[in-house]
C-alpha cells in the first residue's frame, strides 16, 4: 500500500490504547471518572461525541453540538508498553503531527513541545519505565485575538483555515492526534529521514541520483538499492551518489507509464526503508507565441508561465480542486483517498490541486497519485487571509513548510508548489512583498528547486471563478467563449445533492420548500456565498431557465442538468483555447461532509454526481466537440455550433469524418459531415459551423450528437434546453 | 571618509608595488622584459595602455586599440613585504574582489582561486618568506560560447554586462585587480566580518540590535559600543544583543536628518572596526485606494506595491538611474562618487537606482549616500539577458549575491534590492520561474528580509521608457499626461554634449555635420539605439520642431532646451499623479565616459548639463507647477495650462496666492491669481486652468512664469516653443 507505516518493514508497532480527558484548565488533573476512550489517530471531538452519544453529525443541525469543544484543553494518556527490548533494539514514541499544539509528558515530566499538523516528532523512550504514563496535553485551538468567528482567526498560524468555516464547510475546528502516533520497536541505529533527489540531464537520458540519510543512534553503514519497475536492481550503492542511464520516466496516466522504481535503504543495524520513487521533470513555461504578442511589458508577469511541460512535453492540464475529504483529518486514511483518486483518474483528469485551505494530505494520497498518474499541485496552508510578517508566524510556517517539502518532494506525482489560495486578491491583500510568500519561495528553492513554485493562484492571466452557471445575464457557454485566459484555476457549477442524500441530512419537515435558517443553510444550500443568498441551491438560476421549480426532485434533476452541461462546456472550451490556454481546474472535486448543494463532482465520502460523467466525457484525450453559443434555445431559432476535434493525447488522430446530428422532439436531423485531416499530437482541429432551424420539443430539450465514423469513443452528446416558440 | 580601508584603524597597510605581464598562454613564464608597471586597483588595459603609450582613450576612435586585450591571460606580481612581525601580529594579503577570475600563487604554489568583483578574500601570509613572489593570474574575460559580440556573452556570469557594449558604453571589457588589494599587518585575532542588524518595533520607538562578528585567529573577547550622532556612547556591550530606546532615525535629506551612529567593535587583541550605521524602516506598499479599484484580480500583481514607505511615512521618490561612473571600475574611488552624489542631492533627488548592468558600487558610494540622505535601489548584476538555471551559474550568483548583501545591508541608505534590469521583458525572457531570480529572493530573505525585494524592473504597473522627447507624433508633455502608472522606473530625454566637450572627443574634421561611422557613432550620438538610428543626437526630433539645424552650436542649444523642458515636464507630471504614482526615475544620471549625446544629466566625469538645473527645479519639495498640454505652440492659438501646488515635503504649505504670467515677444501678460488653501504634507493642490491667446515671438519661444507671493523658492518658469502664425 505504501502508507508511511509499511515503509519500514523491520520496525514493529506496539499496540496500545489511549484515554482522553477534557480539562477545565491546562493544569487540571483529571479524576478517574473523567477519562473516556480515545481513538488515535482521530480528534478529541470524535471521542467526546462517541462518549457522550452525540447524534449523527451529518444530520440536521447536529453539528451545533460541537461548538466550543475546541476551546478546552484536552489530555491524552497512554502508557509505555511493557516489553523487553533485545540488545541493539530501541523503543520509540512517534507522532506524525499534532492538531494543533501540544506538550508531551513522560512520567509527569514535559519531554517535548510541538505545534503543527505537518511536523512529526519521535522520542527514544527505551529508558522509560514500563507502564509509565505518557500524556499529551492538547492546547485550545488557536484563534487570533480580535478576529471575528471566521477564517481570519487562523490567519497567523498554519492550522488549516477551512475548519473555521467556509461556504461548503461547517465551522468545526478539530483538535487532537490526527496522524499516526504510538510506540515502535526499532534498531538502535535507525533512519530518521531519507532523501531521494535526482537531476535529469537536459535530454532526460540520465539521472544523477543522490540518496542521503539522516540516522539516529550508533553509527552504522548504509547501503541503498534502486529497483526498476519490474523489480530488477539497477543500482546498488554504499555511496550517496550514483548515475542511472535511461531512467524510465513517470508520466501522467494520459501521456505515458507511471514508472515507479523501488528504493531500498538499509542501515547495518537492519533498519530499512522501502518506498516508491520515480523520475519526472516538470516546468512551467510560457505558451507558444506569448513573447511575440503585442503587449505592454513586462510580459512574463502579464501572462506568467503556467503551461505544464512534463518530461519535455507541453501537456494540457485537466484537473480539479481537491478539498479535505473529511471534516476530521484524523480519520482520513488510504481507504478515504484511493476511491476518490480512482474517480478522478476515471474522469480523465490528470492533475489534482490540493487547495491551501485544507490540511495537506497524508502519504497515502500521494502514493495513490503516483500509481494513478495524477499530477499534484500542492499548496501551503494559507488561504484567503492576510498572513503577517511577524517572526513567530514565520518561524512556524518555515518549520511546517520544511516538513511538508521534505516529505512530498519524494513523490514523482508532485507537479508544483503554490504558496496558497487567492492571496493576491483584495480579500487577502497579500503581495509579492509579503514575507510568508518570500519564505515559501526560499524553502522551495532550497529543498526542491527543480519543482516550479507559484506564490498563489490566481495570478495575472488566470481565470478564477465564477461559481454559477448563469451570471450577469450570461451562461457559462457564453462567458468562457469570450474569455482569454492562460489557465482556469477555478470554475464552478453547483448542483443539488441526490434526494436520498438530502433525506439523510435534512429533517423531513424541512425538505420542501427549502427555507433559510433550516438545515438547508447548515448544509450550505442557502446563505453559503455572499454573492447570491440562494447559491448553491441555484434558485434564481433555475427560475431563470425553467420557471419556479415545483418539487425537490425537479430541483435536483434540473440543477444536475446545468452542472453536467456547464462543466462539459467549460472543460471543452478551455481545451479549444489551447495553446494560449493550458489548464482547466474545476472547483471542486470532493467535499468534507454531505452538502445539500455544492460545486463538487463527488458527494461525501466518494459518491459520484452525474456531472462527473460529463467531465469524464469532456476530458477524454480525443473527442469530437462542439462550440455551442449558449445553453437555452427557442423553437424556430437558428441553432449554430462549431465542430472541433480535440486531441490532448501524445499521438496524432488519423483523418476521419465527424457527423453532427440534432435530435429534438423525437426527430433526428443530420446537420453535417465534416471530413477532417490528421490532427497532430496535443493539438486541435477546428471545423465548420453547422446550423439548423430548431423544431419544437415537448420535453423542453434537444441534443446535439457528434460521432466519428469507426471511433465510437470520440462521440459526444450535448443536451440543451429548448423553449416553445 | 568611511572608506573600507579606514574602518580598521589598528591595521597597517604595507606599501608595495605591482608589475604585470601579458601572457601568450596561461602557463607561460614571462621573461624579464615582459613586465610593465601596474597600478592596483586598476585594470590590465590601463597598465597596458600606459606602457604602450596609447593615445587618449576618449578621443575619436582610440578605444579601438583596446579590442581583444580581454582575451589574454595576464599575470600580476608583487612580493611578500620584508617586515618583522611583532608577537601577536599577523601579515595578511587581502583582495576586495577580482575582475573576473584569478588564481593566486605564493612562491610558485597556487594558494587560492577566486571569481567575481564582489567577493573578496584574505590570506594569512605570516609564514611566507619575505620577498617571496606573490602572483595573480587573471583569466581571459568570460564570453559565453556561441554568443555574438554583445551583452549576451555575459549572460552566464556575474561580470557586469555593460562592458560588453551598450547604447552609451563602448565595448571595452576590463580585467584585473579592480578593488583594494595588498598586504596589511593586523592582530593575529582579527575581525573577518561584522554584522550590524536590528529590528525596529512597529512604532519605531525601539531597536533590537544584534552585532555579530566572525573572527580569525586565536579566540579573543569582543566588545562593541554604539555612539549616537553627537558621539555619545549609548550602548556598550560584550553580548551580541542590546536594545536601543528611541533611536534617531535615518531619513532621506528631504524628509529628516541623516542620523548616523558610530559602531565600534573591538577584539581583545586590539583589532578594531569603526563604521557608521543607522536605523530606518523601508517598506514597499500599495498606493492608497489600490485595493478598492475595479480590476480583474489579482490586484497586487496588476499594480504590485511600489510606493516607498520610509519610517512609516509614504514618500514620493524622485530619483535617477546610476550607471558605472567610469569604464574602469578599478579607477573609481571616493573621489569619483562624492561629487556625483552631491550633484544628485543638490538636484533634490532622493533615490539612486544602481542599475544591474554596471558593477556594484564600492563602499565609498554608500557612505556618501548615507551622509547625503539618498536612498539606494541596488540591483544584482543581471541586465537584459536570459540568465540560465544551470548549477554553475547559480553557485557563482549565490556567492556574489551573498557578498553583496552582507556588505550593503550595513548601510541605512539601502532602500530596496532588485534582481536586475528588464529581465521580464521580451528581449530577456526571464520569468518568476527563473531560478536565478528565485535564488536572489532567497538570499535577500535570508540575509536582509527587512529590506524589500523586487525580481526586476519594470514590473506590471510601472512605466519604463521611452527615451525620446518626441515619439509617435507626441511630445513627452502629452505622453505622460495620458499615462497612468504607479511608478516611472526609467524615462529619458537626450541632449547633445557641450561644444567644448565634443571638441575634446571628436576630431575637428568630423564635428560638422555629424556622419554615421565617424566618432559621432563611437561616442553614441548616432547608431546607438536601434529604435532610431539618429538617437541620441535627436536629429529627427530637432528637425520636427525647429527645422534642419544649421550648426553644431544650434544642435547643442536646441537639444538641451528639449532635455530641460522634457525632464521638467515628466518629473512634475509624475508628481501630479500621486498618490497613484509614487516614483519617478530618469534614465540616466551619469555616464562612464564622455558621450557625444546621451540621456544623462551629468557628463563624464561629473559635469552637470543644463537639464540638471531643470530637474533641480522640478524636484523641489514645494513648488508652483503647471500642467501644460504640449511643448510647441503657434501664434494666435489659445494657450492653456492647469495650475498646481506640489508638496512632497513632510510639512503643510500655508495658504497663499499663485500668480501666473505669460512672457512672449518681450510682453508680460498676467493670466491669473489663484488663492490656494493650505496644502497638507505630502499632497498636492490642483488649481484652475488658465488660458491666453498667444502673441507672436520673434525669438521663437515664450515662457509661463509662476510665482507665489512671499515664497520666491516656489517660483517656476517654463520655456516653450512658439511658431509664427
Amino acid at each position: 500500500m505504501g502508507s508511511s507505516e509499511s515503509r519500514f518493514p523491520n520496525r514493529l508497532r506496539v499496540p496500545g490504547s489511549w484515554r482522553l480527558a477534557r480539562l477545565g484548565a491546562s493544569g487540571e488533573v483529571p479524576g478517574p471518572g473523567d477519562w473516556i476512550d480515545a481513538r488515535v489517530p482521530g480528534a478529541v471531538q470524535l471521542d467526546w461525541a462517541r462518549a457522550r452519544g452525540f447524534p449523527d453529525l451529518n444530520f440536521g443541525n447536529n453539528v451545533a453540538a460541537y461548538a466550543g469543544l475546541e476551546d478546552s484543553h484536552w489530555l491524552y494518556r497512554t502508557e509505555v508498553p511493557r516489553i523487553v527490548l533485545e540488545k541493539g533494539r530501541a523503543l520509540y514514541f512517534f507522532c506524525g503531527g499534532v492538531d494543533f499544539e501540544c506538550e508531551v509528558r513522560l512520567a509527569g515530566s514535559v519531554v517535548h513541545r510541538a505545534k503543527g499538523l505537518m511536523t512529526g516528532f519521535e522520542i527514544d523512550v527505551s529508558g522509560a519505565k514500563a507502564g509509565a504514563p505518557l500524556e499529551i496535553l492538547i492546547m485550545p485551538a488557536p484563534k487570533r485575538p480580535g478576529m471575528p468567528d471566521d477564517r481570519t482567526q487562523a490567519s497567523n498560524v498554519t492550522k488549516p483555515a477551512v475548519s473555521y468555516g467556509w461556504d461548503w464547510h461547517p465551522r468545526l475546528i478539530p483538535l487532537g492526534l490526527c496522524e499516526e502516533t504510538g510506540f515502535e520497536v526499532r534498531a538502535e541505529a535507525n533512519l530518521a529521514h531519507v532523501d531521494f533527489a535526482y537531476e535529469l540531464t537536459e535530454d532526460l537520458g540520465r539521472a544523477e541520483i543522490t540518496v542521503t540519510a539522516e540516522a539516529r543512534g550508533p553509527a552504522a553503514p548504509l547501503r541503498w538499492c534502486l529497483r526498476d519497475p519490474s523489480g530488477e536492481a539497477v543500482l546498488e550503492c554504499a555511496q550517496p551518489r550514483a548515475t542511472l542511464d535511461r531512467p524510465r520516466l513517470w508520466w501522467t496516466h494520459d501521456h505515458g507509464e507511471q514508472a515507479l522504481y523501488t528504493l531500498e535503504v538499509e542501515l547495518g543495524s537492519g533498519d530499512r526503508l522501502v518506498r516508491s520513487v520515480g523520475f519526472r521533470r516538470v516546468r512551467l513555461v510560457m505558451h507558444p507565441g506569448a513573447w511575440d504578442l503585442e503587449a505592454t511589458f513586462p510580459k512574463s508577469r502579464e501572462r506568467p508561465p503556467v503551461a505544464v511541460e512534463l518530461n519535455g512535453r507541453r501537456i494540457f492540464v485537466k484537473g480539479t480542486n481537491w478539498v479535505n475529504p473529511d471534516i476530521f483529518h484524523g480519520r482520513v486514511s488510504a481507504g478515504t483517498y484511493q476511491p476518490l483518486v480512482d474517480l478522478a483518474r476515471g474522469a480523465n483528469l490528470n492533475l489534482i490541486r490540493c487547495w491551501g485551505g485544507a490540511p495537506a494530505a497524508k502519504e497515502a494520497f500521494f502514493d495513490a497519485c503516483n500509481r494513478c498518474g495524477m499530477l499534484v499541485w500542492q499548496e501551503f496552508p494559507l488561504a484567503c487571509n492576510l498572513y503577517p510578517d511577524d517572526g513567530e508566524y514565520l518561524a512556524l510556517l518555515e518549520q511546517e513548510a520544511r516538513s511538508l517539502v521534505r516529505r512530498v518532494r519524494q513523490h514523482p506525482c508532485l507537479g508544483l508548489w503554490v504558496g496558497g489560495n487567492e492571496l493576491f486578491n483584495s480579500w487577502s491583500r497579500m503581495t509579492d512583498q509579503a514575507l510568508p510568500l518570500r519564505l515559501l519561495n526560499k524553502v522551495c528553492y532550497e529543498l526542491d528547486r527543480g519543482t516550479p513554485f507559484l506564490p498563489t493562484a490566481p495570478l495575472e492571466g488566470m481565470g478564477h471563478g465564477d461559481y454559477r452557471f448563469w451570471n450577469k445575464g450570461r451562461d457559462v457557454f457564453e462567458l468562457y467563449q469570450s474569455s482569454a485566459f492562460t489557465a482556469y484555476s477555478e470554475f464552478g457549477c453547483p448542483s443539488t445533492s441526490p434526494v436520498d442524500l438530502l433525506e439523510s441530512i435534512i429533517p423531513r419537515e424541512e425538505l420542501w420548500p427549502p427555507r433559510p435558517g433550516s438545515s438547508w443553510t447548515v448544509h450550505h444550500g442557502l446563505g453559503a456565498w455572499e454573492a447570491d443568498p440562494t447559491t448553491w441551491l441555484c434558485t434564481s438560476t433555475l427560475r431563470h431557465f425553467f420557471g419556479e421549480p415545483r418539487s425537490l426532485e425537479e430541483v435536483v434533476r434540473l440543477s444536475n442538468w446545468l452542472q453536467c452541461e456547464g462543466y462539459r462546456s467549460i472543460f471543452e472550451e478551455a481545451r479549444r483555447q489551447q495553446p494560449r490556454c493550458s489548464m482547466a481546474l474545476n472547483w471542486c472535486f470532493n467535499e468534507p461532509w454531505p452538502t445539500a448543494a455544492n460545486n463538487s463532482l463527488v458527494n461525501w465520502p466518494a459518491r459520484p454526481k452525474p456531472a462527473l460523467g460529463a467531465v469524464r466525457g469532456a476530458c477524454r484525450p480525443v473527442l469530437a466537440s462542439a462550440r455551442i453559443p449558449r445553453f437555452q434555445w427557442r423553437e424556430g431559432e437558428t441553432f449554430t455550433a462549431e465542430l472541433w476535434i480535440l486531441n490532448d493525447s501524445p499521438a496524432p488522430v488519423t483523418a476521419g469524418i465527424l457527423r453532427a446530428e440534432l435530435v429534438a422532439g423525437g426527430k433526428r436531423l443530420k446537420l453535417a459531415e465534416w471530413g477532417f485531416g490528421e490532427v497532430p499530437a496535443c493539438a486541435n482541429a477546428r471545423g465548420p459551423q453547422v446550423r439548423a432551424v430548431l423544431p419544437g420539443s415537448p420535453g423542453g430539450d434537444f441534443s446535439l450528437e457528434l460521432s466519428v465514423a469507426g471511433t465510437e469513443a470520440c462521440s459526444s452528446s450535448y443536451r440543451l434546453s429548448l423553449l416553445p416558440a
